[in-house]
């Protein structure tokens, strides 16, 4: 494209999954656009589904990252919100329509039109490619600003993890004081959950297959309470306990349980994206009037509003820095879950072009 | 037991579910007490599941019945609300613990203690007896006033069809003029969910796997739109057209094509007692922020603002009068879905004791 812009980052070329250098242009920064040098991006458990065609909708090269944080380098001659050097982040959108019915409602997540950072086709035909790489040029509305007192590069995944968690939580009324939520799974995703709903002042229940995590979740994310979710005796004795649960568990498991730790009215909120159907117990539901619900991300606004949140709250995720050239053995060790409890990689000391 | 009422109805003697004849006694009229002499009582579907005992819990015999219309006939010292003479209604509860949130929030429906119409075990180790009977005893905490401009013939079955309907309807916001909800399945609770929903101010799609129901839920019931559950074409011009579902279909179906049939944000409601898990497409849930909840008939206070509402909107069940002795022959054809739509006896005329 004439007056494109260089770039260079990683992307999967194939199902494999495995992640190498990749040239591309990114467009010239627009009227409204913003030019972002990325200093750090998030790997996210979408990033693995995505690179190896999980969901059976990716397209190669696929070069992700939806958590990026970074310094604004140009703006077009009509930004209005940024000015070169302030500190950015964008996460899962770069784009939607901004005229149906949630464009109006600051939904852009809903959006049928709305443009991933990665992986969505373009009008014409090229394909988003996201923060795996050395810059990002997005529209203006689509870019956060970052926090002052919020560290780039440990906040970074909050743009998917704490945005995921944020919103429900807000939407199904799961963010009031007093409240006992549960979390179900401590991963990328869960152990975020523990921070803001700790941080809306409710007690919090961890849930998840691994006793080995119980210390932790206790005495260093300052959960309340632990259930090992194949003990039945245990479970048995929390039964009716939780106004909410938060579900980030991304694998098929059981629901029977958690719908069974609700009290009455209780809600069960799944944001980990399960491929295969899950069993529900639908007399469970109707004898306590409970529901289970889904969300994905939050729209520009809220993202904004959590980021803010995250930052007068102090909250970070726990995250382990890696260099660009691990990120081939950081998805391996992603898969197995064998990280506490997300990865970010350093793009912008990291990522260096090959002589 | 001293002093006990002599009481005479129909009852299940075991799982065969064959209704005869059935001598017991009723409880004397207690100070709180008020004692109803049975005018007319619906067949629920669950009256045929606990005959049957299709859900393990029933123990025999079963009375059942628990869309009663009557008049009183004895009131105890301490009543404040009834008096012989006026006209009642009895639904799907005669008591609860009245000290729980469920019940200090009129939600005695879900407390945990809450004695149903019939079927319950009460602390003496006796069972509750529904209103396929000549008299009932009930605390007048859980009797109904009957609006004087309502049959009580054809507005028996609204006691428990009525509820269950209205109850969601207002709960999960699917109340709202201007709305666009969808009815899953038309059979008893189906076509009185039709009549609630205009009623509201919204419009109504019934989705029905029978397409000779069309005619008559367009020109008779109201109904704006008539989808085949099975047409594949029908449903993808449909979809995400409604705000929310009121899915009474009681037997095991799939749930994906009605979520796809929702908006964003659109919610499926389960009223229909499904012994089976349903199969929950989680990506579904999560992609436009819906929710797949359960709801089980209303509180007193909620059923006494239902039954005024129908006096005041006109609604009443399609219902097909039959004689106690007719019975067994109605559920026979309960079962096959050969009715339109609710099964009322006319038990003060026609249940008489064998000679």
């Amino acid at each position: 494209m004439a007056g494109s812009v260089k770039a260079f980052g990683w992307a999967a070329k194939d199902p494999s999954g495995v992640l190498s250098p990749f040239d591309f242009t990114r467009r010239p920064t627009g009227d409204h656009d913003v030019q972002i040098k990325v200093l750090y991006c998030g790997i996210c458990h979408g990033d693995l589904h995505a690179v190896k065609n999980d969901f059976g909708f990716s397209s190669y090269p696929v070069l992700p990252g939806h958590e990026i944080t970074g310094v604004v380098t140009e703006v077009g001659s009509k930004v209005q919100k940024f000015r070169a050097g302030d500190k950015v982040g964008v996460g899962t959108l770069v784009d939607s329509c901004r005229k149906c019915d949630q464009c109006s409602n600051n939904l852009e997540n809903y959006c049928p039109k709305a443009v991933l950072t990665y992986g969505s086709v373009l009008p014409d035909g090229t394909s988003t490619y996201g923060g795996y790489s050395d810059i990002i040029v997005v529209d203006e509305d689509f870019v956060i600003r970052w926090p002052e007192s919020l560290p780039m590069d440990k906040g970074a995944p909050l743009l998917c993890a704490g945005t995921t968690n944020y919103s429900p939580l807000r939407y199904y009324g799961l963010d009031k004081p007093g409240l006992h939520i549960g979390v179900a799974g401590l991963g990328g995703l869960g152990h975020v959950a523990v921070k803001f709903i700790k941080a809306f002042g409710s007690k919090v229940t961890v849930i998840s297959t691994s006793v080995g995590k119980k210390k932790e979740a206790l005495e260093r994310l300052g959960a309340d309470k632990f259930l090992v979710s194949r003990d039945q005796a245990e479970l048995q004795a929390a039964a009716g306990t939780l106004d909410g649960i938060i579900d980030t568990v991304a694998a098929h498991h059981p629901i029977a349980p958690l719908l069974s730790l609700l009290k009455p009215h209780g809600k069960l909120i799944s944001v980990g994206a399960v491929a295969k159907p899950l069993e529900l117990p639908v007399f469970s539901l109707i004898m306590g009037r409970k529901m289970v619900g889904g969300s994905m991300v939050g729209g520009l606004k809220e993202t904004q509003e959590m980021i803010d949140f995250a930052a007068k709250h102090n909250i970070l995720p726990d995250v382990e820095m890696i260099s660009m050239d691990y990120v081939n053995t950081a998805m391996e060790r992603l898969e197995k879950a064998d990280v506490k409890y997300r990865f970010v990689i350093d793009v912008g000391k990291t990522l260096k072009k090959a002589e």
